[in-house]
């Protein structure tokens, strides 16, 4: 086992969490030594015990570790002697601790938000903290693998985005780079979401009666997706040129974006694909769907794919982008490992197939 | 008994046949005289029987009724001397016998799409079929009851909108008659129903499996609701001031519209819900919900409102408008009811509460 | 509005407080004059307000009142003058509450399982608290409808029964009464229910992604309905007669309860059938299934029956009930008003069809 | 890739089919060189073409292969020289094919129920057709993995299991064969599945709106899977001494049987665990649940265990077991595999971790 990369999984109760350390135990090149949570707490009352198996808080992975899940405490981190560290914890932690992890010359992913924004000044509206870490803030690569698959060798903190930003900007930011869009009207990204999306805390608005058979729109013109997506693609947020609604579906995982822009005079459905096409050609997670087959969450449910599909309408010039990636996957954990592994120098799928 | 209507509902096997029984039965100036489904013979061969108990048919319905479903057949029908038929028919079916029902004087619903589009030339690309019936058609009133109200005493063709069109029609035509809406930008109707929409027709898209934890947009550009959205709108379906998506939820019943939108200049949220106010003042069955509470489909499902809720970006003009329906009630059955009741002079809830 | 019954819910804002609210303010007899809740509380700190509107709590009840939830305070409650109170309250709250109420010299319909067990000793096992108050215990009529309906008319407290024993008791208590049943083999009953059977807490057992595309098995052979069960059936606890097995299913409403019992020598289906129907002929909320088809939950959700199915193997005597109901109906909200019906004199229908 | 196995899958459409062609892709010891099914055509008639691709029948499979499916032939399979062949076809079909496919040589592993049943007999009254080859029938190792691992190796025709006889013969048969039940008392088979169990085929038993939001009971008495349970449990099927008792869960995947049965006097829940742990101490894909933890269906989707777990009341001595499967993993497509394996001399998890 000498060889193995020491691997540290924080946030490990969660469903981000789970989905890293499932990824962690069959990966080849990689060895979990260390799983904490600061809310394994919550289920030890009862037990009397300073941590609980990673078996009990999460039945699923009975018979594939005896590893326990313990409270977070960077001593006992660092003791580890981690050369990899996912963070799968809540953007105020993540804010916090990072630049001490970092300090131990480990490579950190960071699965929140907290490293994603490189205008520290939008982190009070939309993440409700100031943001006082500006130097690994402006080092941190914004980790949307197959965009920035040269930035990620040797790089030490990786901001992984978020689940809707993937969703979208893999699919509309080629076409705007290549200039095929016409930004007069704006770019409309209507998105559904499963309810992983929304954590594992038990709220109402996760309550199973609440969600099941219904369908809902939140957020409206406020969500802290919309300025990810606006830096991902390169728009003012000011500019009223992006419009980014999600919604929740009652369903455990999964995304499917909607996505409405106009095609510049001249561009059609085949110019629009062979771009995909180009910038996507040696991205195995990539997946280009025919015009007869659009992407469907289930196609992509418990895959590290992200799927896109495209109807235009001559005519007008009018087009429709429909992307579908799992959350908890390419939209958490599975882009995570995607972008651990080429910061490590192994392809990029290692572990996802 | 002597007083009541006499009601006979035309394709009792569907979903939206069912929920008109249900609503006759309950109804206190109407009488349900007959049942008929031209699907009828398929329960029937193992019994070896002409005709199937309603409560067979829809278990649901046991203790209700001891009503049979009999084969669709005009002379069986027309001997019940109904002075109400619901036709909850496919679109074939009721372009094939609208006219003999209207001539027996009775007063005739239709629930399908064949006498709803004014311009009949839209019937062969949209619906696969020549409309030979062009005095029907042009007699019918498309029945979005609360716009056309006046419209309904006395009809003696109702054509009862679409579901989908229900969802926007009642949201955005109030504003565009109003000049609120900037037409240089399209709207955007990104749309999402249950299941019961697709029919009790069993097909790979029906199946369980392929529905359930999944999430998919169809016919993009092409829906048969396209041009009923544009003829209730007032917009020319060729000029490209109209996008309509229909997507399909894991659910059994209700559609949620999200609605894109960009408002003149001045225009504000006060102004869109004032005319809302205004045109809706008096409609028991159309309920506007507060900035802070948008609707969701948990809210409408099982009932016959159509739920109306608003977000307005100040800066950009840009509104979106979030409507919810139950796709079976307003969407089919209730609205039904509506625009019946108001045909024979009794107030519009009757029977709905 | 003179002549009609004033009624008050407590317990507003849980799933069953919904559904009497609902219930009551279509009812034609009735009046509902206050609604309370000891946690209209929890959604008032933003308002700042001392209460909610009923529609603010259950926006699904938009346009059909104005009224407002109020915190619990039993002066407020006796201002009202009520003739009629329904208690959708926890277990403790409805044991403390009961006696003052009574006093007032309203009809009490409680429908936590305070004052269901006659055993006063059991409660501290089952339900965590000691019962205090044996004389309106001893005179409370366990409000089984179809099985008691000679005791409910004026009755002062009735202890509305259970969700579980509901399903259960209405198909055994007849066959066991009549003598068909081999009791040498234990009646074992394997019960599944929705999520509202849960309430409406939020707890990592409610969340949706903890229950959907799930199912387990939950309390075995302790759930505190097992002895309202024994009572029901007339059966000791201690006898070993008797196995109860709760299940989650993923789904709002219902339970379907499938029990296996063995008849005595030379007892069939008829036999049982017969009994049924000698013990509901005249219960219009109690529906018995032909062999060629049992009940299934979709047949009774927002339906206030319960429907019986049986199967008997003739060779071995073994036979399989099948049963269902909605659980916030016929095993909430709705015998509740079938049992308030009674006690008041009305036909047990009133308000329910 | 020359010292891999040949594998060919038929029955390549359905859903157990699916599973196998993934587990085979990714299979480091197997090569997939065939995949083949009758139901092929379905999807053809469009295309005009002979075959589809998998990724096209199967678009989660997209980026994985890019084989194509092709109609089922006898002769075009035989011409691939397989060493493996999975049938996931229908009980006729492969009643009919197995014996010319065993005298080309291949390992045959039949998903289906053609070979299970010793005894030819019941083939007409629970298959619907008479069992003609004898031989094969006579051969055919029954592969329950864990409880036949002798058995296997160097075997021809395995006769897969059935998923609900999975989900109970692996709890209960070691249980009887330690003498630790008293059978005076019938052990009684409360199962429930998901909707992949009934297959892909569109009907009105798996229609989405059929299914979502309800459950039932079915084929009470005389499900097929009955006769194979007896045989794996040694009761014979008359003795009455067996209840099963099959339902529809509206999940995709997965089986939660609850199963009743009396211990002997004396015999307690560590006899019966101390039993399971002897019996299961070498089968890695069997998990054993703490007396804390009852086995759930979300442990197991997705997953190729068996989980169980067991409760007891001292007092009386009845036990309830609870097991929980993936009706197409353990409950087909990776038992499958686990038999081949070891058929083939591999390790039996080989590829399925």
């Amino acid at each position: 086992m000498g060889g193995r990369v020491r691997v540290v999984v924080a946030g490990a109760t969660g469903y981000s969490g789970r989905e890293l350390i499932r990824i962690v135990l069959s990966h080849r090149a990689w060895e979990l030594v260390g799983a904490f949570s600061s809310r394994v707490e919550e289920g030890r009352a009862a037990a009397g015990a300073r941590e609980r198996s990673l078996s009990e808080v999460h039945p699923e992975l009975s018979g594939l570790t005896r590893m326990v899940c313990q409270p977070f405490d960077e001593a006992v981190l660092a003791a580890l002697d981690p050369g990899l560290i996912f963070l799968a914890t809540p953007n105020e932690f993540s804010h916090e601790v990072v630049p001490s992890l970092l300090a131990s010359g480990a490579t950190v992913v960071d699965l929140s938000g907290a490293y994603r924004l490189r205008e520290s000044a939008l982190y009070p509206s939309y993440y409700g903290f100031e943001h006082v870490h500006p130097e690994p803030l402006s080092q941190a690569v914004y980790g949307m693998t197959e965009l920035v698959r040269d930035q990620l060798p040797g790089a030490k903190l990786i901001a992984n985005p978020g689940c809707y930003p993937t969703s979208i900007i893999l699919a509309v930011a080629p076409l705007l780079e290549a200039g095929l869009v016409e930004l007069s009207q704006p770019i409309i990204c209507d998105s559904k979401s499963g309810v992983t999306g929304a954590g594992k805390a038990a709220t109402s608005t996760t309550h199973f009666v609440e969600v099941n058979e219904s369908f809902r729109a939140y957020n409206l013109f406020r969500h802290r997706h919309t300025p990810e997506i606006a830096q991902g693609l390169g728009i003012a947020l000011e500019s009223g040129q992006l419009i980014f609604t999600p919604h929740l579906l009652p369903i455990n995982r999964g995304i499917l974006s909607t996505i409405y822009l106009k095609l510049r005079p001249g561009i059609g459905r085949a110019d629009l694909v062979a771009r995909w096409e180009a910038t996507y050609r040696d991205s195995p997670l990539v997946r280009l769907f025919p015009e007869t087959q659009l992407p469907e969450i289930k196609f992509v449910a418990g895959q590290p794919y992200c799927d896109l599909g495209a109807t235009v309408d001559a005519r007008s010039g009018q087009a429709i982008l429909v992307t579908a990636i799992d959350n908890l996957l390419k939209g958490a954990a599975s882009q995570a490992v995607q972008n651990a592994n080429l910061a490590l120098g192994l392809p990029e799928e290692e572990g996802l197939r």
